[in-house]
């Protein structure tokens, strides 16, 4: 122990890390009441203590256990405070949030984020701001909640070149899968018991189109092969046209629906994408139920490894935020990749996939011939197909079946083709649905 | 880049981190391979260049992939050797490898090991020796092979209170119950399987005992709880003992049998065993085959996280070695818990499991009834029970059928008390069979 009459300066190790909160909301909190009710045992681990000494947000919260900290409503003014040595962004979105999270890294204060909005879309201009005054930057709690997956890229994985990231990184679209899948319920019931659970967002579009997957894929792409962050490179397709009947066919052929990100170099061109996914019923990511979240890396040395957990929730979120806190009170740098390299991102028309096609057409002989037929003049190869009598369907026109076909491993331009001159058959009733398969072996 | 005629020295982050391996088996190799051919991206993600200055092992191996590296047969010397800033402890066993290690860090040298059974059995020695100098000792490498679990236990989860840790954490076994499981085979079929194929060792004791899993549960332990590491008080049981038909009838019930390393911390006490168990199918452990580890840990703030990969092999293990290279070079400490608390383990008689009881009985009404009595007046509830006449056999004795029945979670004393009064019955025909099961909810 130090007496605090004494002037010798504390050692660096024992002088607590000053932090000022910005935002309010359950994850500023859930950091607030890990700090009070965990101090020692954070101390321990960190090998010193981390004291928050501001709060901003634009109101106080009653809530909020606030402790010694002084709240403000100048969320800006967290930048420059002398008493703050990291700054915790926790302000959402990307106004006062980038200028906050850009000032402060320029002043030279460390900032620890879960704002994958921001650290996406946004990452050239924090790295320069952070390159040039060497503050660090980390955003563990940005992808995958509490799952310390951007730790295991980063160091746990350091050796290995990777060649693909996998995940369910979304737990709104992933709910509202599982309960499909689970009840053979409609995209749109569960969509609105999500909302009322207050899983999904009134207006769900960041989930369910995969905008917010995609801003994890990038920060994932990034630390896993060392480029930029390409959220604009992200080919996106949301699971609002999921079918129960889909999930129902897919099931039939030994697999589940995911909502996936996919991130994979191969050859030196990289290919990033989150859309609907066939995943084999016995691959890992097929169990991930719920709101729960996984990533799977397949790395060069260790092979494939799986990170799952819960993927949002305050508490969640807020335990990898005091991760990355204890991280810099033990002198770590950023989580940002210290060199990158520029890839070329393949198009997706390039990619190669598997693919499930459901091809409603009339129900009379000879039909799933010519369509088997377009499908061969492409090369691409029909590796399993279902047609049920059960499933004749009536309307106006006549009457219509489903056609369900899953295709070898081509590349989407094949299937483009092929699919456009599908769509010509008079046979061919109506919209032709197409989801890619992803293999896990 | 710094001309080497100039008398300025490079900067720390500049010079090259110097190692030295001892031991020249397939992780050495593997970790020789990955520094070679990965050099440049490990350099970039460490900051600065990990080099191989010096190779001791009692024999040279044509297949190895040297380099520039020296190569001796004085393994101890490496610990003083002036070129050497890490040693990486590749010998295993304590003999050699104890002295190594214990004076390297005494000499002020990082060591890093994958030698579960020198860190968990000899901790307190390492540790002092480490503390005294302030050398780093770190050993991700040792529980899981290439899944950063060490890392997320440090790191990722630090600030959470940790309830529960469980792991399926030694591949031979795991390969032997999943083979077992999928084969209907016995368990000495599918040993000498696994030995043939090299995943068990030609004296298997290590493995199907549980004492691998002990060492690394021991390891586990003292991170999740920062305590001790206390090998010696890990209850351990093989599986040598789980029958076909136990598999079977767990099946029947809506479970697997898996080999897991349970610690669970509770009231201040933990406890720590190794055992088979039941798992619930739906339990993402249920799902991990082969040879593959993973490990669930309970956060009380990140909720429920798994990570799950391969468990064994040189390039998995290799990685992790690495990824504790990397980590020493950007200036991380060691892995060893900062401060550790003694905490009383429970003993096993305390414990609190659901247990599945196998007992062979007379085939004769009113039997059932005698069993249920004898777990009633012990207050153990029967949650399932499964009795097959098809399941009859007949002995020189006459013929008997096992009742299996599913308790709730009772204390073992409780289960040892019931089990010795229902073995006093005269219809029970021979040994009970009993087999704790594990929830995930």
């Amino acid at each position: 122990m130090t007496t605090p009459e004494n002037n010798v300066p504390k050692p660096a190790s024992e002088q607590p890390l000053r932090i000022g909160i910005a935002g309010l909301g359950t994850v500023a909190q859930g950091v607030l009441r890990l700090l009070a009710d965990h101090g020692d045992r954070i101390a321990e681990r960190a090998g010193r203590r981390i004291e928050v000494t501001q709060v901003a947000s634009r109101r106080l919260r009653e809530e909020a256990e606030l402790g010694s900290a002084r709240f403000g409503t100048d969320v800006a003014a967290l930048a420059s405070a002398n008493d703050v040595d990291v700054v915790v962004e926790l302000v959402g979105g990307d106004g006062i949030a980038k200028e906050l999270v850009t000032s402060a890294l320029s002043a030279g204060r460390a900032v620890v984020t879960a704002n994958k909005a921001l650290v996406a879309e946004h990452a050239e201009a924090l790295a320069v701001a952070s390159k040039r005054s060497g503050a660090a930057l980390r955003f563990e709690a940005a992808v995958a909640g509490g799952v310390p997956v951007i730790g295991a890229l980063q160091q746990g994985l350091a050796a290995n070149r990777i060649d693909r990231v996998v995940g369910i990184i979304n737990g709104t679209g992933n709910f509202i899968l599982s309960k499909m899948s689970a009840e053979g319920a409609a995209f749109a019931d569960v969509l609105a018991e999500a909302q009322s659970l207050g899983y999904a967002e009134a207006d769900p579009t960041f989930d369910v189109e995969g905008i917010d997957a995609a801003h994890k894929l990038a920060i994932l792409a990034h630390l896993a092969f060392d480029m930029p962050m390409r959220f604009d490179a992200v080919f996106c397709e949301g699971i609002s046209g999921v079918e129960p009947e889909d999930i129902g066919y897919a099931g039939e052929l030994g697999y589940v629906i995911k909502h996936l990100g996919i991130a994979r170099c191969e050859g030196g061109r990289v290919e990033l994408r989150v859309h609907p996914t066939l995943v084999p019923i016995d691959a890992m990511l097929a169990q991930v139920n719920g709101v729960m979240n996984a990533v799977l890396i397949d790395g060069h040395a260790a092979g494939p490894t799986l990170y799952y957990g819960a993927g949002a929730g305050g508490d969640a979120t807020a335990s990898a935020v005091v991760a990355d806190l204890v991280a810099l009170a033990r002198g770590a740098g950023g989580t940002t990749a210290a060199v990158t390299h520029d890839v070329a991102p393949l198009e997706i028309a390039d990619t190669r996939s598997g693919t499930y096609l459901k091809v409603p057409v009339q129900d009379r002989p000879g039909v799933m011939a010519e369509v088997a037929s377009v499908l061969s003049r492409h090369a691409i190869s029909i590796e399993s197909i279902i047609q049920h009598e059960r499933a004749v369907q009536s309307t106006g026109e006549g009457s219509w079946v489903p056609i369900v076909i899953l295709t070898n491993r081509v590349s989407e331009a094949s299937v483009n083709a092929a699919l456009a001159e599908v769509a010509q058959l008079t046979a061919v009733t109506g919209a032709i649905t197409r989801i890619r398969v992803e293999h896990f072996d």
